[in-house]
């Protein structure tokens, strides 16, 4: 089978994928058995190409890195809604690369659903729609027979998601601790260096791990929306942002960072969600970890959760949590995993 | 489907995995829509039962912890060659829990040879028969359209093969480096804390973690057949134990020790692989590591890996290396992922 595959979603971790899917080609048809035809790219801004005989990802690479878009390429269309765009160009695998509005869970949610209604498996990076709403986009896919999957929503690539389904089953995990913001931990780690808090925020803005506005990082609710991903995934369990209990590092003082030192500690914000009674409980806190944990070492923009299960006790994956080519790698383990599947 | 299992071996880990079923029976239905029937257990000193209709865990564990063998359960049978058993009591998943012998790779490559032969899909913790070939076990599988999955050989359950075969498809990796041997790494923890070589060791002999002869741990062995499954798993490559350049703890002297402490290092018992022209290159080595690295925090019997990759860098799993339940534990991922790749 020749898999169909879409993009909604042109900006770096877009362009990561498709440049992935490019470079990839034999290697994932000769170890994976995987074939695919990349047959549509949407992006609100850049543009939208479609060929039911599949785009060529380096043109794509070559038009968005000339001109800033897909609109000078042969297969580009005028824009439409994604479900026309579908019925037109129906494809196997959509991947959503949209950037994430937390409150609404927008644009991704509305793309997952109208993805898997066309017939499509649904892969996503963004963490809006499924933090919003996973039981219900896991509902349409079983109904549908299709599938819906979102590794790169929390720690990127590095395999979390897809780990607790696959590699750990059997395992009932009981709780998760995690550093799953890199900009927190890289300002953290900067002042546990001796740097205070403003200069360590304007040195991760400088080199681009932190936003002009870096609200949704330092308070935390980046992190809280992965909490909510993790609190779905592992336990089933549905919590609403404003049920998380969040406190984010704008508080944290040199004088903090010290009295942990002192006491053989170090402070990181944790994401935490646990097993309480017959739902979950969960949080995004500065705490102040023993030196001999493990995600006490996991240090700058690197990322890390450490599950508690019943089987194996502590298990820990610690890997990048950011980056265009780290995210659309969790986007293509997504794809390559429905695939396997459905062999 | 209901799928019928055997399990060769029935030590402390086959013990814990006729557990493990027992008490998951409901929870892998529900969860993964997994049913099995246990058909049929046979070891060497402890006795062989089958039933194709399904032995009962409980009954079986019973058994053991009062007689100490199965030969006096109702469904005994006299002791015969593992063929013929499956000839009788044919299984889909036959699990092989037998102790490793490095050289020879026995009795697991006679074991996993068998059970495919005999057309059921292979299952096994021991490192001595997928060090020794796996290539050939895999080459058969094939022909016989079943699989053979080795997760526990490595790290007991904590992810890695399955890691790097599932959540991290469409990686390329180009390097391994762990602490893969829990003996060791609690000997050179003891050691960290003061204590000398001789006394660490009686230490781990009292605990259990190392045996009366500790020879295949302290000298590298155990390690090296690991490098070896490394080797074969991540690389194609077949390295046979002689080699991998190896090198054991004892040697590691409290100087060593103190040497590194003073570089901001600490000394692991590192078992590398990584490709090397069209091969690959192993070894085992005690080597002074950063104390920022994520392996340097590893203490005591917990073992990891660090895969460097080309997708995402570094990524880092952290795990017990070994116990009943644990190891277990690989077993049964890798039974649920041959049944979800079936289904």
């Amino acid at each position: 089978m020749i898999y169909r595959i879409g993009l909604a979603g042109c900006g770096t971790v877009g362009r990561g994928l498709v440049a992935l899917l490019g470079e990839k080609r034999e290697y994932l048809e000769k170890k994976y058995g995987f074939s695919f035809s990349l047959n549509l790219v949407t992006d609100f801004i850049k543009g939208t190409v479609a060929s039911a005989d599949g785009l060529n990802p380096r043109e794509i690479i070559e038009n968005l890195d000339r001109s800033g878009g897909l609109r000078s390429m042969k297969e580009a269309l005028e824009d439409t809604r994604l479900a026309d765009l579908l019925r037109r160009t129906p494809v196997d695998i959509l991947c959503d690369a949209t950037p994430t509005n937390y409150e609404t869970g927008q644009p991704s949610l509305g793309i997952l659903q109208t993805a898997i209604a066309s017939g499509a498996s649904a892969v996503t990076c963004s963490k809006g729609g499924v933090g919003l709403d996973l039981a219900g986009l896991k509902k349409l896919a079983a109904d549908k027979g299709v599938k819906v999957r979102y590794e790169s929503s929390v720690l990127s690539g590095t395999p979390l998601l897809n780990l607790a389904q696959g590699p750990l089953a059997g395992c009932l995990i009981e709780k998760a601790l995690g550093i799953v913001n890199g900009t927190t931990n890289y300002i953290l780690t900067m002042m546990e260096g001796g740097a205070d808090y403003a200069d360590s925020l304007r040195e991760a803005q400088r080199l681009g791990y932190a936003e002009t506005d870096p609200t949704g990082d330092v308070e935390g609710f980046d992190a809280a929306v992965k909490v909510c991903i993790m609190a779905q995934e592992f336990f089933g369990c549905k919590l609403s942002l404003s049920e998380i209990d969040r406190e984010g590092i704008t508080r944290v003082s040199p004088s903090d960072i010290k009295k942990a030192r002192e006491e053989g500690k170090r402070v990181k914000l944790i994401a935490g969600v646990e097993r309480h009674k017959d739902t979950a409980r969960g949080y995004v806190k500065p705490t102040a970890i023993d030196l001999t944990h493990p995600l006490a070492s996991v240090s700058g923009p690197t990322n890390a959760v450490c599950l508690t299960t019943d089987n194996l006790g502590d298990v820990t994956v610690i890997g990048p949590g950011a980056g265009a080519r780290e995210t659309a790698q969790g986007l293509l383990s997504d794809i390559l995993d429905i695939a396997a599947r459905n062999a």
